[in-house]
């Protein structure tokens, strides 16, 4: 097969370590000679931004921070960096301190330092987003890339565990789906199976203990490169159906993530052999699906869509909005049909090897 | 395992497909809104240049490009690019066209688009190298970094074969050595995976028939992906030795490289399990060593440095000079005795498992 891509990879320092968030911070405000800081940390971040920002001296400690960065909210924000003169950006939270640290940025070209509290993994891309009039304007530009991201999982333990399996399975919906994505290329793949080997080892570690260290490093580690890999392939056939199950329908984020990723996987496995392999070499499986499966009852994740309010009624139209947005690249191709099924299988909760054997029914047709 | 690390991607866009460069460089040429381009092509690179540049226009074909780029050509170069108001600068050929288009980006700023047509793999690196007065100094700015890097295979196929295998075992022990060297973090680590298997693709195939095209891509990207493990693991036990071999006692670059490799796997491996995993499986064996060695024998790679005017003699004075500058992270403590037998089984040829048993008499000792 020959080597057809283009594939950009974007410059950042990314520095990794259980307690070593101040030490690192320290460092890096040091290398960009950096004196006059601007911290970014909501209300509830700020125990673990004081304790991040010991050794430092911040000038302006902004705690205005609001989901989808509301473009009033940031301009404010930007006003408050010039009139301080600031000279680096240090965000410390979720990806709505890290979205506000953005949008600074691009007005103002400031670096952004970002220390990650969850597993947003909007530190790891050059995507920003703003909120005007109630709707959301997204864009790419580098200016708006941290330049460095300090990942301390000590700092994450304090996220409840469902949400870190929520986001440890959406993280492996971004590192599957990146494996047939429209810009899928060898990079990002061999950088998205390294994300679910290590998703893979930390969504079970802290189902069985909450505080288990070793596995909440694990999913940062998992959530960053998933970020990495899904911001470089974008959006493959799963992201399609779950933006039209979310935006249409309303179905809840995670819940809807766990339970397509399945049936996607099932319905793609055989028409993309060597991304199969390499799932099920992540997964420590000889089959991508079994793999996957095995780990979705260990994480009891949702099984059916019927659970939160998808019907049958429903799927006609999900599969009418869907088909036009489906990847041109998808391994197998979409059809009427098969997404019907697939559609089907995911909402009464079939196993989802029905919708992989359809596969050679089609081929014999 | 707990992961402590600090990994820095270098931001660059790298392109890919055979046939394309010409397409490619117009659109990066156009993407950098750039109008006075400078080419960088030694006479010898001038056709595969002229064709490259088929779809630009060209403001300064500048030619005289010397190896190790001399400080005076490197001046005159800049002179140049300043005399001429270059905007971008397009470097065609091996490492001394990159080196050079490296030099002025030094010295000017301005961008680099490189087209490499060896597997050299400066292009992916922010290292730069002048020669002043016969003495090299080298530095790191990201400065010099290529913007954009064209990997086009058809210009590499005029590459002798036999330089062709000992690039790829170079780019070989640039990813193995990776795996273990100073700064070997689990990104760098995946992408030398991912180039072991590239390279052990290509190696092969090139061998059996010179201008088998898929083969040469293979080896193409291979070398890309060793050059940024590399340039972000830094140098392991294995370039320490070589580097002594070929610096003290002036053996062969190529040849050195393809013997030794040997004898450092089966030295560290052992002590190295997840590393030597991941080595098995890009080779697709089972056991790490067995894998390479059958891979040696596919390329009639060199078996002992005693061809290559190593003698029994130099050992001893070897060992001390390489001692001091092993890697403190080596997987397996390097002594006067166990380094003493690898250069020994390296010599004369040994089968590099008396290297690898040596482990467990050391352990009960």
């Amino acid at each position: 097969m020959s080597l057809v891509f283009e594939h950009v990879s974007l410059g950042q320092r990314v520095l990794f370590g259980n307690g070593k968030a101040a030490d690192y911070l320290a460092q890096e405000v040091r290398r960009l000679k950096a004196r006059r800081i601007m911290l970014i940390a909501s209300d509830r971040a700020q125990p673990a931004a004081q304790q991040i920002t010991a050794q430092i001296e911040v000038l302006v400690n902004y705690t205005q921070v609001v989901m989808h960065v509301p473009f009033e909210v940031a301009q404010h924000a930007r006003a408050v960096a010039r009139e301080y003169d600031v000279d680096v950006l240090v965000c410390v939270g979720g990806g709505s301190a890290t979205g506000l640290a953005k949008a600074i940025a691009l007005d103002t070209g400031l670096p952004i330092i970002a220390v990650p509290t969850t597993y947003s993994g909007s530190e790891a891309t050059n995507m920003w987003g703003l909120t005007v009039d109630a709707r959301k304007t997204t864009g790419v530009n580098d200016a708006v890339l941290p330049k460095t991201v300090i990942y301390d999982a000590e700092f994450t333990m304090e996220l409840p565990v469902e949400l870190s399996v929520a986001s440890g399975l959406n993280g492996m919906a971004h590192c599957i789906d990146s494996l047939w994505g429209p810009r899928a290329d060898p990079i990002n793949q061999a950088l998205a199976t390294e994300g679910i080997t290590a998703l893979a080892a930390g969504l079970p570690s802290i189902v069985d203990d909450p505080q288990d260290l070793a596995g909440r490093e694990q999913l940062l580690y998992g959530a960053y490169l998933s970020a990495v890999s899904f911001a470089s392939a974008g959006s493959g056939l799963h992201h399609k159906i779950c933006h039209v199950l979310g935006g249409t329908f309303d179905l809840p984020h995670a819940q809807t993530h766990a339970t397509v990723l399945a049936y996607v996987l099932a319905f793609n496995m055989d028409a993309a052999p060597e991304a199969s392999e390499r799932i099920a070499r992540a997964l420590g499986a000889t089959d991508a699906l079994a793999g996957f499966q095995r780990l979705r009852k260990q994480l009891d994740a949702p099984v059916r869509l019927a659970d939160y309010g998808f019907t049958q009624d429903n799927i006609a139209e999900a599969v009418e909005i869907i088909l036009p947005v489906v990847p041109a690249n998808n391994p197998r191709p979409v059809t009427r049909d098969n997404l019907t099924a697939l559609l089907n299988a995911a909402l009464v909760g079939d196993d989802p090897i029905v919708v992989r054997k359809a596969d050679t029914a089609e081929s014999h047709d």
